[in-house]
């Protein structure tokens, strides 16, 4: 169903290319100077050290980069690691951060900061280094930790941690679970009782009360988030190999997702690679859910176009969105908007060209997916 | 492995087009007229209200439905909703029903009875409308609940079951299970005992006797229906909300595949999206499995292509069946034969414009899957 | 993605058909003469007979052997199995041999010799009808049912299955898992204690001693091939019905992958269909872990180029392998090798026809997946 893109309708190609759009789960940028070693180890998902005998160069990602970031560094297409290497030290990582972000063509960030965020770009930063609106994604573990950290008694972690929430989330747009992470899905998906949490938390404490990986806890974190009332990301799928990816299955929010129905929270299923069949499910069943395909979408890097049309089968397109979920190097950033729109150019394009569908179809699907779902479901306002 | 569907052999084009499939599992059309909240409720799975900030007409299916059946209602392809609810209005529901069944051009319709039936048009309905033969597949849980109904003692409702599936499936062709929605395939695939049976009934009867979902119950109403020897169909995977599709995956049937594999009888996997790979290796591990794509079909729309291109991987090709699914909008009997036509032009002309097949392969397949293989389970006579 | 051959650059096709391959898990050749049934019971992976109302050619590998067998012996394409049959026949399972192995273009077999090896040619066999180099991969549970057979204490078990292993794999490359088979993945990976094994091997010699397939036991015989240090290969996924393939998701090894890191011994997940994605994320993510997706190539034949696209998703290049897993029928051995090399020119074609790769990157890629990974994991040498 792909499509050489000499043949994709002008307008198709056009709408597509100059469509500001809603990255709604990024993360920042880097402003480090990144050794080659550094910059490997940022982009793959994996924690380990690159293996001497390769370079992770040679992968999708690492193509991606010296086929498409290359030119906007003003090199060839298709050069070298090194080649690129020293380009990108020659003109230093501000100019590439604003090169690549530039080159995105992003009209608002959502910003997620709890992932090492004091090495990154944070929302202001983003804003100012591209000068369209950032908002912030509140990971609920995070304050959660920062709650730990400042010390409090186990029976009152619960008031302790709904307050520096609504604190810590006053102007934010939305929050984040990485219970995928650091559990799994397969939790019990109804809110634990002040009992069960005051004791997990004690727990919690007396092991030093650092990484939260409680499922007690986890599932009081959701339960107090749905409270908020903000738009709930899920991490969901492929991730680095903290995540059990048979446990991170969308399906097995299940119980979650109807237990939350009467909130009217919007629930959004994040990356979800290789599961994006099952989140379009969940979509297509459920009010309450989104989902979106980024993070698979870079690391698939030629192969993009697979991810995005499985994401286009029996969700409603008003459930799918757009994310890149990059972090650290901005070639990440980049990519994730680039190989989106290129993906969607073959994907609708094949659709158009087939005859299956209007031009209009395919420009009201690529709005809907790059920006309107996410102003909507975010209240970003018209853009 | 899709192509430009003008670049397809002539000679395949007209096998697909021509041949007149059997459609071995679909439930009958709605002879009602349709408010477009009705209409849109009837183009998803979902049972929800369709959000007001959506339209169920931006999906695979409402585009299908634009593109392909607007012109069966003489109107131009990819007209608005508005305009096609219009003419659909304005035409009458059993005009609409006539024009969309006969476009479909089947040849046999094999009708699930079990789910509102008396809402839909019933196997006799069908045929009229049609003019062609239309058999009836029984639902299992329907006739329990029918017995239970009607009113039982525990200890007699085995015989009582046994008796009325007899009686309720003389003429007909198959019988379903839809332990996947009531349950979950991960139920024991033993037979259970009668005392067991009797235990269950009586749970049952005292909680009401509506709703069948003991596990139990319904594993003794699939060994009744292998007693009963008729070719038995499973909804595996893709359905509405009722299902946990982590627990409807058909790989789940295997205890159950093997302990029915001397029985003869034939076990047909409906749907199976997102499944159908597996589907596919069960159907070639197992002379007793076959399998379609229906409802997927439907639901994916443009992309269906890939669905079907899924589907023939590794099951032999004598063990891949046909069937729409459809429920009540004609437009959804009409779209299951067209879009899997379509998908099979592109997916077997793909086959032949790369060398790897002769038109004459692709052809034959086209029969076996589209009509052959179904005349031969459920022993239909020639067509 | 995928694309029409004659666009494909001439010089990636010479790249990938003159590439010398390893075929890093295969089996002997088979040296019988084959009646009909017992071709047609050769290709296919269910070991039930082949029902009367069907023929294994009417599937993709039967396809597939009409089509690009039939001129290697001589024949038009596309002919009549009977014509096929005939003509191997007449000219004899030797000369049949020669050919199709000898067409294959492998540089270098690893042929694992665990399963009715003694029906097939072995290492030097197919070293001699085929004039390169063929090394052997050690079956670890046919090795343990030898120690079994030969008698020994239990006590006495681990002691003997190490001393036999070491002297079975003494000029072997590798070693073979089939706990898949035997137990599925979901065992606990930890290595049982000597116990444990003890008490296991008590209960599998009162009960006979065949079929190895107790999960304490599987357990040790990984944990003792870990030990002596070969690459280890791993059953997952598709196979014949012995296998739950519910339980051969990779997913299930993540366990026993982390316990295994620190050892640096290689993990080769063989086949993988349909969890082709599942295992490149593991190797995306986990140094010691690499796959291929052979067998489901030759299964899919038509289709092979939906796996290889699938294969080439986030796994670096540098951690994925080509193999056939041939066994028997010389066909295999042979569509093992060339339907790989026609998918990777379709879809390493597309990546090059889009713009998004260089022609020196798809060749580069064809090189590692091909030949260079398996010889860097195996010590193999130059070639």
């Amino acid at each position: 169903m792909s499509i050489e893109l000499d043949l994709v309708p002008t307008g198709l190609v056009r709408a597509i290319e100059e469509l500001p759009l809603v990255d709604h789960h990024v993360h920042g940028a880097s402003t480090r100077d990144l050794s080659r070693k550094a910059f490997e180890e940022m982009i793959t998902e994996s924690d380990r050290p690159v293996p001497e005998w390769m370079t992770q160069f040679d992968s999708q990602v690492g193509y991606a980069i010296l086929r498409h970031c290359a030119p906007v560094l003003g090199l060839e297409p298709y050069c070298t690691p090194e080649e690129y290497l020293a380009r990108r030290a020659r003109i230093g990582t501000d100019e590439v951060n604003r090169l690549l972000l530039g080159a995105a063509g992003i009209g608002h960030f959502l910003v997620e900061t709890g992932y090492r965020g004091d090495e990154l770009l944070g929302p202001s930063g983003m804003a100012e280094a591209t000068g369209v609106p950032a908002d912030e994604v509140v990971r609920l573990e995070a304050v959660a930790e920062q709650v730990a950290a400042a010390g409090c008694a186990a029976g009152a972690f619960a008031d302790r941690f709904t307050e520096a929430l609504w604190e810590r989330s006053r102007s934010a747009r939305g929050l984040k679970s990485i219970a995928a992470y650091r559990y799994g899905l397969d939790f019990d998906p109804a809110p634990p009782s002040r009992e069960e949490v005051t004791e997990a938390a004690g727990r919690w404490f007396s092991a030093g009360g650092f990484r939260l990986d409680d499922p007690v806890l986890l599932r009081h974190l959701i339960w107090t988030g749905l409270e908020r009332g903000l738009p709930l990301q899920f991490h969901i799928g492929y991730g680095d190999p903290d995540v059990d990816l048979r446990r991170s299955d969308p399906l097995l929010l299940r119980g979650l997702i109807e237990l939350a129905e009467p909130t009217g929270v919007p629930l959004l299923l994040l990356h979800c690679y290789p599961y994006q069949r099952q989140a379009g499910f969940l979509a297509h069943a459920y009010p309450n859910v989104y989902f979106d395909v980024g993070l698979g979408v870079n690391y698939a890097g030629a192969r993009s176009v697979a991810l995005v049309g499985e994401s286009l089968e029996v969700a409603p397109f008003a459930k799918i969105l757009f994310s890149s979920d990059a972090w650290g190097a901005a070639e990440l950033h980049y990519l994730g908007a680039h190989l989106w729109r290129r993906a969607m150019e073959r994907v609708l394009g094949g659709f158009v060209a087939d005859g299956e569908w209007s031009v209009g179809q395919a420009v009201r699907v690529v709005s809907m997916v790059g920006a309107e779902n996410a102003r909507r479901v975010y209240e970003l306002g018209a853009g």
